[in-house]
């Protein structure tokens, strides 16, 4: 297993240390000396062409005469010495290497040039590398400190991090020292010559120590793969990720930076959502969301009780709830009348319950106490601000046992600094993680409640692959010529996966159009018929509500001759025809293909607007039917089905049913690259495809 | 002058504690504490009817035995004591007081009462009173601190804070602490049973030591009052707040601890639009960008450049830069080339300019010197992580001189928390404030931009009354009767106010229906006419395409016989006609009045899914030109209005010639309540209201 080799990296039985150094101003200094002082109980090293000594111990001239035992290396030298050092370590059998140094693929075409000789080196030898252009990895436990940073190292904690930029990662580790929370693992990746995020992910979440992983990602290059390993993790480890390049600003300096191509960003999201990681929009979130997961039960549900000493406080409290899309709990009868009887008369036992500015700590815990009984409660959020007559600290010495016996994840909210330094650090030693405001407390809780839904959502549903008949399907394939098709060829596709739709006939001639429009009947919808034309309404190759066969005649010379203005070249087969259907609701669904993710569903609103009004919704296929649901709810359109005002219900099921469909056409027929139906017209039973487009 | 006679309150010749008390244990010690140990230069009077001594003063038994001088009084007795203090503060002549008690209208109806006799004696001796039920005021300059919070006081700063909440005062000013910044005035305002935050804030901005103002604020019962006084205040004092009670729950835990009434969230944004209020959404935030305004300058543009040692935060600032609509700025030629000769040749030196982890504080400083003289940046981010090589102080002490010189704002980012220590306490006492994210630095930055655009927009327009037929529109006005009106009102309004309108023509039987058909042409939209029925589409109540008078006269029966079986109760006119104009692009326009703020002018998409979009946008009346220009900005039916794909352009012109009117008719006559017009066709030239409904 390939989990049980990496392994090594964070447990290494002996390290060689290439480019150590006697200078203290050099990283090789550095390097040696967190990890020789730093308590590392296996085997340290060290090597340097110039020999010498440093910490008591001989420093090698070469890794070929390093004893054992020794199982990874941690290369620190020049980039053009990089080559001959990889060979070295290939040659005296270590397994595994950390290439701090930088001067690679980031410096430019020369360097990466280097980068490919040193990774063509490892891959000769069977060395597995991390880096180069990082700055190492940490086990706060064992311990192990291969990096250069000044002591101390973090805190052991249960937070494991995974980051694409070590500058990134430096300023985090000197940043968690003031936010009170510490790490378990910790890599620096650098530009992942050879292991990725991907590669790490699995050893890190085998790590006992570790209960939530938090990254940093720049680019997800091999993304099907990252998709894979993130879906099977987060059923035992919540995984948050601050994936970044968002913007197209961001994307210019991450291309600038990297060099990496990005994605789209509605893939990344979809993507997230499919394997359960929680995306983090801001570096603080990235830390706030993990610490939650790392020490709090998930919540039953999104009711929350919120228990403060102060009404502005509770208010505050009460927004951010809304902002999270959590509630506010109604209490049980029991619950407020039980409170009454405790609180004083001015005090409000309705949540937010405000015990007041008097409120000991007894009330504290007598509170929380009745709370936590109520089985309206789902989670509790505890304000305690400085108060000018109680030590805070007793609050939390009296509350820290409650919380840790309820299966209800509560959350102590600490407002101020100084004042509450000592109750911060109390809370600290019990790993109950505390916010300085109720925002960023109701945010880390509110995605508590959405990995409980995400864990449910899969129990429920597993994906239920539809029947197509395979041999038509193939059929229609296989008749496609050249890039676009024939008009009645996207009907014909949509009907074999059981989507229905408007009959479309092409005539080719004035005199074919009025006999099929006498065939179909009437009201019809013409259409230009034009391989070269794929907006038809932008060059007016559209003629609504024709009620004749004279009016189908005249619309085919109309229609012919617009197109024939407009877009000269375009080749023109005639016109299609089309029943006219003018009830139900219209929506828009189709797929794309992202170039790291797969294919990617869209769902929402139709009609020209859709680029303007972005009520559009999107998920990695294939679908399950709860997530085809999701879709629907997450856009007007969707939501609306259910019918609106003097709008009478339209048929969900079958729009979840031609999602479900869709999304398995996307998943079996990787030649399909692209799919549109607009307009999808939603009747009161049934659904018809009214346009479709595809790519072949 | 109001403004001159408060400013007794922060700067009192003499105080009287009413409640003094030797025991330390009793808030009435503790602000006796820190009125006499915090160095107030004036003189501090203890009143206790027990008598004693206290800090080496006497304790007088009565107010009416203080000597001079005494122009304040500070009162920490019992609730049902505060009547007799107040009186005999009045009968000593002393007209200020800050009543710290609780006990009042927080409580219930009983302390409500007390607090209106309490207000009535204040009344009664010209009295003005901050309180019941609050902390009190500090002004870190003098010093003063009537509060009984612990020491120390929070720093001397030049931050101005307001708050409805007195223990949010006090978690800020403990958290104000770590985050290096002070304050200039502070005011906890209780209950406000006489002075509110609008009677305070002039006091506030005329202070020499405020450069922003930053409030708490849990509901604004003044609302019109509390515009006024911001708009004046902002043109030359920045104004942030944290207006509590946005959402639904949060509203629910406002009303529930301070009974008062929520106003409309879109009229408190339009509100704060008007007068230049930057509106925080988190408490993190309200503090971010005070500081933000209190020392930096205003840019002049959204182009920021981002200076940094290591890629990844540069990604995350780049991302953060869009998140807040502001823009990397491309660099001239010359600055590049300029970076290039300067930095490594695998630094980047387009934005964000990258100078690798081996930049020196030379370096930082070169590159900021080389941003800062070009014309095409005009705000610059600087990512300082923890150094292992330079000490991250010497970038401090190079760059605040340019910062200090620069009319430009420099943000620095400090991102760590002990390695940085001393570099965030160098930028501190230099008044340069420094966020541990892009994030936070992008966000306070974008609310300079921001008000940099307001400022700017203000000195660009001013309101411009539109010419009314003003007997005319009295005439119309003057002729309604009852709640609703006969369906030509509505048109007849408009077109008095220059709002063109399709003619609608009432028809009391199926055979004038019949003859108005004629004169009016076809095709033509029937309607029931019903003062009942407002949602007309809801019955049934529309025909549309009638293009005979005899389909006219069928019409006429069934929507009468509709409405009569959906609505038995409804009084029924008859039925209106209207030409039906295919054309043109629809909006929805109109106004609502706010209990707190007045009108509110409303733009968006129409139709039936105008609650569902949400495309609608908010502005408060009367509107400048710019203002309705905007309101066409911030949604997608304004901006389509300029053309999109095949749809034509619109007239802009006309729409905004039609908000301005309409927000100048709710202005001058208030007895129209409601106004909407849905929907309004805008054509090629002109713009067309067809359907209008009005409350009188």
């Amino acid at each position: 297993m390939i989990t049980n080799k990496l392994e090594a990296l964070f447990n290494p039985k002996g390290i060689a240390i290439l480019g150590a150094s006697s200078d203290t101003g050099k990283l090789g200094y550095a390097v040696a000396r967190n990890l020789i002082e730093g308590g590392y109980p296996g085997q340290v090293h060290l090597v340097n062409p110039k020999g010498g000594a440093l910490f008591n111990r001989p420093i090698y001239k070469s890794v070929l005469d390093v004893p054992d035992p020794v199982d990874l290396a941690v290369v620190i030298v020049p980039a053009q010495a990089a080559p001959q050092a990889m060979r070295d370590i290939g040659t005296r059998g270590i397994p595994h290497a950390i290439l701090t140094s930088g001067g690679f693929r980031e410096t430019g075409d020369k360097g990466a040039v280097l980068e490919e000789e040193v990774l063509s080196i490892c891959r000769d030898f069977h060395i597995r590398l991390i880096g180069p252009n990082c700055i190492g990895l940490l086990d706060t436990h064992l311990p192990l400190d291969t990096t250069f940073l000044p002591p101390p190292p973090p805190e052991p904690g249960n937070i494991a991090f995974l980051s694409h930029s070590g500058a990134f990662c430096a300023a985090i580790i000197d940043w968690s020292r003031q936010q009170g929370f510490g790490f378990s693992r910790l890599v620096s990746l650098g530009n992942q010559a050879d292991l990725s995020e991907t590669d790490l992910l699995p050893v890190i979440a085998n790590d006992p120590h570790t209960r939530s992983i938090a990254l940093y990602l720049e680019s997800i290059p091999h993304g099907e793969r990252f998709l894979e390993t993130a879906r099977l993790i987060t059923q035992k480890t919540p995984l948050v990720v601050l994936k970044v390049g968002r913007t197209s600003s961001g994307q210019k300096a991450a291309a600038s930076h990297t060099g990496a191509l990005a994605g789209t960003e509605a893939a990344v999201d979809a993507a997230f959502k499919k394997a359960g990681i929680q995306r983090a929009i801001t570096s603080e979130e990235l830390f706030d969301w993990a610490r939650a997961f790392a020490c709090l039960p998930l919540p039953s549900g999104r009711n929350v009780a919120i228990l403060t000493n102060a009404g502005g406080p509770g208010v505050i409290a009460a927004d951010a709830l809304s902002d999270q899309k959590l509630c506010l709990a109604s209490l049980d009868l029991q619950t407020i009348s039980a409170l009454r009887d405790h609180l004083p008369p001015a005090a409000s036992s309705q949540n937010p319950i405000d015990m007041l500015a008097s409120a000991s700590p007894e009330d504290y815990a007598t509170c929380l106490k009745l709370l936590l009984a109520d089985q309206q409660v789902q989670a509790v959020l505890v304000i305690i601000p400085p108060s000018p007559v109680f030590p805070t600290v007793d609050i939390a010495k009296i509350l820290v046992p409650l919380i840790k016996q309820t299966q209800k994840p509560v959350i102590p909210i600490l407002m101020g600094s100084t004042l509450i330094q000592q109750t911060f650090q109390y809370f600290n030693q019990h790993e109950i993680p505390t916010y300085s405001f109720p925002e960023r407390a109701a945010s880390a809780l509110a995605r508590l409640a959405d990995r409980a839904d995400f864990l449910r959502a899969r129990e429920d549903s597993s994906p239920f692959e539809p029947h197509f008949e395979e041999q038509k399907l193939s059929t229609i394939l296989s008749s496609i010529q050249g890039k676009t098709f024939d008009p009645a060829f996207g009907d014909r596709l949509l009907e074999a996966i059981g989507i229905q739709t408007a009959p479309v006939r092409l005539a080719a001639t004035p005199q074919e159009a009025e006999q099929i429009s006498i065939e179909l009947g009437f009201p019809l919808v013409a259409k230009i018929a034009s391989p070269d034309i794929l907006h038809k309404s932008d060059v007016g190759g559209v003629l609504l509500n024709l009620d004749s066969s004279s009016a189908v005649h005249a619309a085919y010379n109309k229609l012919v001759t617009r197109a024939r203005e407009k877009q000269p070249a375009a080749r023109i087969n005639g016109i299609t025809l089309q029943k006219q259907i003018h009830a139900g609701q219209e929506v828009i669904l189709g797929f794309v293909r992202d170039a790291h993710f797969g294919p990617l569903v869209m769902f929402g609103s139709g009609g020209i607007d859709v680029e303007g009004l972005r009520d559009i919704s999107f998920a990695l296929a294939p679908l399950t039917r709860q997530e085809a649901k999701d879709l629907l709810q997450q856009t007007w359109a969707g939501r609306k089905l259910a019918g609106y005002r003097n709008m009478p219900p339209a048929d969900e099921t079958a729009v979840i049913d031609a999602l479900v469909n869709l999304s398995w056409l996307a998943t079996k027929y990787p030649q399909i690259n692209e799919c549109e139906i607009n307009p999808l017209k939603v009747l009161g039973k049934g659904a018809i495809a009214v346009d479709v487009r595809i790519k072949v």
